[in-house]
Parts: C-alpha cells; sequence; structure tokens
C-alpha cells in the first residue's frame, strides 16, 4: 500500500480544518488517496461539532493512517493544543500550525508519508509570535536542509490545462526586477525539469520561458532585459538539452492552444505567471513546492478567516492538491 | 440607412486585403455593417486572384459605398497606388497605407462613415518612409488633433466576455514604473467611463482598477506604488461618482465570477491587462481607441506577412472589430 499524504493543519483558527472534513468526507465518491490530518484531534471534533458535521476521527499513528482511512479520518497528534475559535486565531494558533509542519516533514523524510500537503497560514498570525522565514515554502526549504544548506524552492502552480513557475515571486515590481537574472531564471528552469521528470513523469518536459517585457521587449525596442538577461538563460538551458523555448510575448502564451505547445511556462514574475492560472483554472490551481528532498503541495488560497467554521468553505483546491501529491509520490516511486 | 464604415487597408503586403475580402464574402452569413476599403482596387483585385476569390469590386464614392455593399466589395480610391506583392512591403506601402488611413479619418470626421476601423499596418516599413509617430493610434490621435492639441488616445482590447485596458501601454516593465502616476490613472479612467456611457451604452460602467504589484502590494509590504499612486487615483474616481473599486489583486480579477463584477478592468501596465484577455478571448478581441473624436476599432493582431496571400488569415477579430464599430457608432447615434 502507498504511504499516506501527511496532512498538516495550517492556521487551526483559518478553513483548513472545514476542508480537511470535507475532503474526507468525499473520500470514496473522489477515490481521494490516504492521508491524515497532523494536529489536534479535540479541536477537529469541535469543528466538525460547529459545522454540525457527524464524523468519525481516528487516533492513530502516521503508520496506521492508511488502514483507518476508509472508516475515519486519521489525525495524528502533532503534540500542541489548539485552542483558537475559528476565524479568531489565539496564542496557541502560531506553535500548533508550526509543530504540524515540522512534525509532517520528519515523517515524510522518515519515509512514513509520501507526501506533504499543507494547508494554509496565516503569516502575519507566525510573524508575530517569532517566525522569521519569508513564508511557508522557506520554511519547509530550511526543515528540509541537509549539511547547513537549504535548497532552493520553486513555486509552481499546477493545473491539468496550465502549469506555470513565476522566477521572481513575493517581491513588488521594481523590486523584482532587480533580482531577475540569468542565473535565477537558468536555476529555476533547472528545477522544473527535473521535478517535471522525476515527479510528474515527464520523459522531456517543454518549458516556454516568457519575455520581461512587453512583445518579449520587440528587438530592445521595449526594454533591453530580454535580450540581456531572458535570452542568455534560454541559450543556456538550450545548450544543456533541456527544451526551452522563448523569450515569448507574455500575451500570447496562454490561450488554449499556446498551452499545447509546453508543459510549464516560466514567467518573470509574480502576476505574469498567476494571472493566467488563477483566469483558466480558478477553483483548482494547486501550488506545487519543487525542488525540494521531498514531494509538498497545497491549496492555492489562503485562511479565509471570514469563512471559517461556516460550512462556505471549498474543498476543491485541497482535493486537487491532494491528487497531485499522490500522483507524484507515484511516479516518484 | 446608417453610414458605412471606413476601413482602412492597412499595410498593402500584409493580411489587411485578405481579410478584408474574407470578412465581405461572410457579409449575408453573418449580417455584417456596410463597410468600404479605402485602398488601391487594382491592387485588391490582385491579391483576390492570387487567393482564388471570385469577388465584385465596386469603384464607389464614401456616399455610394452602403448602396453597393450588398452586391460588391465597395473600394474607394484612396489616391495612392500598392503595388508590393504579398509578404514583401515596396516603396509603396508607407504610402498607400498612411493615404488611407489620412482619408478615413477625413470622412469619419465629415460625417461620411460613421466609424473607422483599421488594418493593421507594419510600424517598421513606416518608420523607414520617415513616419514619426508612436504608433498607429497617436498618428490617429494627431489627425484628429483640433486647435493643434492632440487629445488622449486611449487603447481598450474588447470582447464580450472582458474589456481591459492598460494605463501604460507600449513601454518597457522599467519604463511603465517611471511614467505610471495617479494623474495618468485618473485622466484613463475619466475616458473609459465617458466613451462606454456615449458608444457602449453603459449607464454608469463599473471599473476594476488593478494594483501594479503583486496582491495589489499587501499593505506596503509588496511596494508602496499601490498606497501612494493607486489607491489615491481611485479615490479620485469614486469623489466624482464613479464606480471604481481597487487597487485590486490583479491575479484574481479575471476568472469568469470576477469578470462579471465589472465593465472594464484598468490595469497599470500591457501586459497584466493583455495577458488575461488574450487568454479568454484569442481570437476575437478587438483594439478599440477610446478619447477620440470619433470611433476607431480595429483588428487585435498584426500584419502577419507569413501568410499574406496565402489563404490562411483568419478574418474573425476584423469582423469582431466591424461588428463593434457598428454597435458603437449606433450607440452614439
Amino acid at each position: 500500500m502507498a504511504n499516506p499524504l501527511a496532512l498538516t493543519s495550517g492556521e487551526p483558527a483559518g478553513i483548513g480544518p472545514d476542508i480537511t472534513l470535507a475532503a474526507w468526507l468525499r473520500r470514496r465518491e473522489l477515490d481521494l488517496p490516504p492521508f491524515y490530518l497532523l494536529g489536534d484531534r479535540g479541536a477537529l471534533a469541535d469543528r466538525a461539532k460547529a459545522l454540525g458535521i457527524t464524523i468519525e476521527l481516528a487516533d492513530v499513528t502516521a503508520e496506521e493512517a492508511a488502514a483507518a482511512f476508509p472508516r475515519a479520518l486519521p489525525v495524528v497528534d502533532a503534540g500542541r493544543p489548539a485552542t483558537a475559535r475559528p476565524g479568531a486565531p489565539d496564542d496557541t494558533s502560531a506553535d500548533a500550525a508550526m509543530a504540524s509542519i515540522r512534525q509532517a516533514v520528519t515523517d515524510v523524510m522518515s519515509g512514513k508519508a509520501g507526501a506533504v500537503v499543507t494547508n494554509p497560514i496565516a503569516k502575519s498570525v507566525l510573524y508575530r509570535a517569532g517566525f522569521r522565514h519569508p513564508g511557508h515554502t522557506e520554511f519547509l526549504a530550511e526543515l528540509a536542509a541537509t549539511g547547513g544548506r537549504a535548497p532552493q524552492p520553486v513555486m509552481m502552480l499546477w493545473s491539468p490545462t496550465l502549469a506555470v513557475v513565476p522566477v521572481t515571486i513575493h517581491l513588488s515590481v521594481r523590486e523584482a526586477l532587480a533580482q531577475l537574472s540569468t542565473d535565477l531564471i537558468v536555476s529555476t528552469a533547472r528545477i522544473v525539469v527535473a521535478d517535471m521528470k522525476s515527479r510528474l513523469g515527464l520523459a522531456a518536459p517543454r518549458l516556454a520561458i516568457s519575455g520581461l517585457n512587453p512583445h518579449a521587449g520587440e528587438d530592445g525596442t521595449l526594454g533591453m532585459e530580454d535580450i540581456e538577461v531572458v535570452a542568455p538563460a534560454v541559450e543556456i538551458l538550450r545548450r544543456e538539452g533541456i527544451l526551452a523555448k522563448g523569450p515569448l510575448p507574455a500575451d500570447t502564451m496562454f490561450h488554449a492552444a499556446a498551452r499545447k505547445t509546453y508543459d510549464c511556462a516560466v514567467c518573470m514574475y509574480h502576476d505574469q505567471a498567476l494571472i493566467p492560472i488563477k483566469t483558466v483554472a480558478f477553483e483548482d490551481a494547486v501550488n506545487v513546492t519543487l525542488g525540494l528532498p521531498f514531494i509538498r503541495t497545497s491549496p492555492d488560497h489562503g485562511t479565509a478567516f471570514d469563512i471559517a467554521g461556516t460550512g462556505k468553505a471549498n474543498p476543491s483546491s485541497l482535493i486537487a492538491a491532494l491528487r497531485l501529491a499522490a500522483r507524484m509520490a507515484a511516479a516518484q516511486r
């Protein structure tokens, strides 16, 4: 039997518990892969009650989770209580969220879990508790560090019809211009290709690399970066045998016919990558972290404090994240 | 009878003649509004022959065009020969293209034509011939100047499901950052609202105004421009009674449900506006110039020299441009 997926609780006051319960309830209908929640079973039971859901929770170890999954939602205790009410993170929130993430990484690194799937966290809550990483992904990279050296995590947004990777991510446009470099494009693209081969089962992933400027700079009349920064990166990648084309005008890369010509669009900045995928796959885009020594996926939304505990949270992105994690784990085996 | 639309020849060696012929041939099936081509009838006849199309061309004045339209493609002589072969612009190209544009503006300003629809030009060909405008749109604005003052043209990309306006257009990302200002956002949005009222028949157009930075700057952690430049513009517009909201995170503005909440997305730079519309409406997006004293639409593609004269050119964007021009002319009457 395949190892189960380790699902973190995320921020306990957010919609993580809601969508976890909703996903498990649809396990048969959707033939979902076995997963277990790393968190506080009492807090999850309270949320189920608040939502009016009758559900069996199994208090298990990671090793017992897959067997329990068909009849009960397996919960592995992450060792921290979570007392926050829906929508109102409290002093236990940050500790509980981080303990869950740490345990998930331990489980996947030791082979108990096939992959890590993370529920959304609230960065502001973690920052107040002394969290010092730019985000979820960087925290995972540090937990995965070997010999003191953290791997370069690469964020991919994946959907059945489009996968995108922004080379620069959570930076202002001005700062993205400053940080974009040939080296960063090349190192990012190499990780994309390696992981799409080993974890998505593509023998020769095809990359479409966007230009930074409109019309990919139109031969330098709309900025020199496409000639000086992007084109050299494409050239280096091609010399390595990678199927990369570009720099391409970003506006014509994402219509249905264009999407069929590549496996991943590598874009220069956040909105260039996220506008098209959220336009065509708003409900079912999955956030995948490439470049880590384990598989990690995540729903592509936040904690949604305003609807936590109301029953309005949509589990479709979490369901897509669970499915993709299982598919990647199977491809890697 | 409504005035016919004045259709320019565009670059005579491009696909303008091909799509003009193809559109006219489908006039009955698609119930297209009457239009006339401003150009060289002999050159058009040659192109029809090269394409193997049997077609009646009517040598008419603008006043006679609408009556002739059902039985023949009306051609009004623009006074310049066009001798270029398909795909190979020659010394007559720039002169012919510019004469056609000038005559179209004269016709629409004098009331002979209801609107101007322009076929694509090749800027590089015009530049070699001494053309000194940044593009087609700015040339039209200058031709429309009254009292020596050219109006501010605003580019809108329009489709049945999404309309977008980039505040900065054909600039590198770096230059767009430098030129973006509260004033430019405000003056652009005012023109959008005025023209959507008078020419698209919307009583109270709703604008969705994007943030410049990812997540609209996330309260200043991802750049200060959204707080310092974009938000004040939205505030000014709202005080004028304009239904504007923003700055909004651009990545979540364009999925199907979000698109229903506004009539036009006003975006900060080229790709932010053009990525979503070319993703959802690649075939039938129309380029509309707002802010001019007349209506001007245009297909949203270039001269496509590589397929001129081959029969492969797709007339759907020109057809959409003709339809929209007629709709706008009717709304304005």
